[in-house]
């Protein structure tokens, strides 16, 4: 882990310090004459140790694509990865009013910190800003894959509140929610960053179905974190999304293999968990016992060596360490901690 | 008052029925495959009785900037208008999560009859989906535009918690935070609907100047219609800017008119009303005397008929209607109930 970890870190820290930088650059002109709150509260929001996920995945794919003649400034594709950024920040603070987080990072979230009228209309502005950008340099294809994107997003949730406490989930309604929820948007950073990299189509298709990987990947860490991960490191609280009685993989991959009694009794503790999340233990116990934390990181880490596999057509000289980067950062998002 | 009223709405109901059709056939294909609750909770934010002024002006400004050549087509200016409608659907929906408003022209409220999640998310939807179509109909220049009035909404908030409780608030303060709350948007329906019509520079920036004035003098009956509507009318409580302390210009030019004691008795019932309103006929009738409410209705028609005579410019043949309805528009914007 900590040695991928340090590999990864130092092959991408110069493109991190980049994107913060364009970050601050942007927010100081955007915001220019307006009211300071409104500055603080996006810098609150989005200089809080993000991992920049996003922003360096649109960076990534248009070097890999790498069309030189075709492709988009450097500048133009900083802009670009910090859109994605803005974007995924602007969720984080909706996402935090809807769910009424207290944490966000180990912090108090923005909602927390600042309000709900700060939390929506700040994701308002970043979700705004975004756009603008994406619409400005990259134009109206770029801005139809943005949107697909983000209204899938929107629909995941709407199907998520049709699915709550819904206990027939199969791994099938599992795996479109997370595409809604969190894998279009990655691919569409891929996508982006192809096209405004010159990529060919092949290319493009290869590095949006990485980045449809990477996001189910994530998403399925993500939930293995809410049952497996340490809040001290996490910055968030563990078991959230059994109070809530969520559906996620771990479980649903255990009731595959366990008896009808304990599947009954695993729903059951779902079903009754009270706001205090008692019988989270029991719960552990039972889905451990049944593989299912061990199933759903076996199926991340398949759907993401697949996806890697379609990036050997990328064979020119750059093109291998930049592959590398890649692979490393899908090895960092399976066993990552936080 | 009625006669006004039912020319006007003789002379635009077929515009507002093609606004209609065109929302529903746009989202019927937007929100294709998504689900259905989300189409139910676009639908019950949209179709409720709003006057749709937004897209009209988008049409009327196109068509009095008139360059059929240059212009786009009448398709292209009704995506371009419908994209208005979404977007101040999109802030009605956050906005009555913020206020926690319960009501919205006289039927629950999006965020009361649906909830939290739905609200946020929906309206997010929507703002997505207006910059989707500003921008890929209209490009970079009117996503520009779109993006500072809405950035420029949200700073009005900002400035407006910054304001709360501010008893010293000057008649410019308010008219500053009037142009980025309402005035500057309903300013871009006009400019971007102008620069569709392919308008020359003048011709924008008169009807951009017309847009700017319409959208003050909206906002200033609506500050009017607080203290004076009639519930059954409006849809919404009366009396909602004084329990929350407002200063709205009727107070402003009350406090310029009153001599010290009953300055210090307004601002007093103003600073300590609770939240069920005591004192809000005595300040009526404080901001009756010293003419807050007469004065405030004379700035707005002045401001209307100065933009109105910048209109002048227009000559030829189709103008002469155009600009008629306009100023009708403009007449029912001074005398409207609701």
């Amino acid at each position: 882990m900590s040695n991928i970890k340090e590999e990864l870190i130092q092959e991408i820290a110069p493109d991190v310090a980049r994107i913060d930088q364009a970050m601050r650059d942007d927010l100081e002109v955007t915001t220019l004459g307006y009211d300071p709150l409104l500055m603080e509260v996006l810098h609150y929001g989005i200089f809080n140790g993000g991992k920049r996920l996003r922003p360096l995945l649109v960076l990534l794919a248009a070097r890999l694509a790498g069309s030189v003649e075709k492709g988009k400034t450097e500048e133009e594709l900083l802009q670009l990865a910090i859109a994605f950024e803005y974007l995924h920040g602007a969720t984080l603070y909706h996402d935090d009013v809807i769910d009424q987080a207290d944490l966000r990072r180990g912090k108090p979230s923005v909602v927390k910190q600042f309000g709900e009228i700060a939390a929506i209309l700040g994701g308002d502005f970043l979700h705004s800003r975004s756009m603008y950008i994406i619409g400005s340099v990259a134009g109206s294809k770029a801005l139809d894959i943005f949107c697909k994107a983000t209204n899938a997003m929107v629909d995941g949730e709407f199907l998520q509140l049709r699915n709550a406490r819904n206990y027939n989930l199969s791994e099938s309604d599992y795996f479109a929610a997370v595409r809604g929820k969190t894998a279009l948007l990655i691919a569409a950073t891929c996508e982006i960053g192809a096209i405004a990299g010159g990529a060919s189509d092949a290319g493009r298709q290869a590095l949006t179905a990485y980045g449809l990987a990477l996001g189910t990947a994530f998403q399925v860490v993500d939930d293995l974190l809410d049952y497996q991960g340490d809040a001290a490191i996490t910055g968030k609280a563990v078991g959230n999304d059994f109070k809530e009685g969520k559906m996620t993989l771990p479980v649903i991959l255990a009731l595959h293999n366990a008896g009808e009694q304990e599947s009954v009794r695993l729903l059951s503790l779902l079903r009754d968990t009270a706001s205090e999340g008692e019988g989270f233990e029991e719960a552990y116990a039972l889905i451990e016992k049944y593989d299912g934390f061990s199933a759903s990181r076996k199926k991340a880490e398949s759907i993401v060596r697949e996806a890697l596999s379609g990036l050997d057509m990328f064979t020119d000289e750059d093109a291998l360490t930049l592959r590398t980067v890649l692979q490393t950062l899908a090895e960092y998002v399976l066993i990552r901690k936080k």
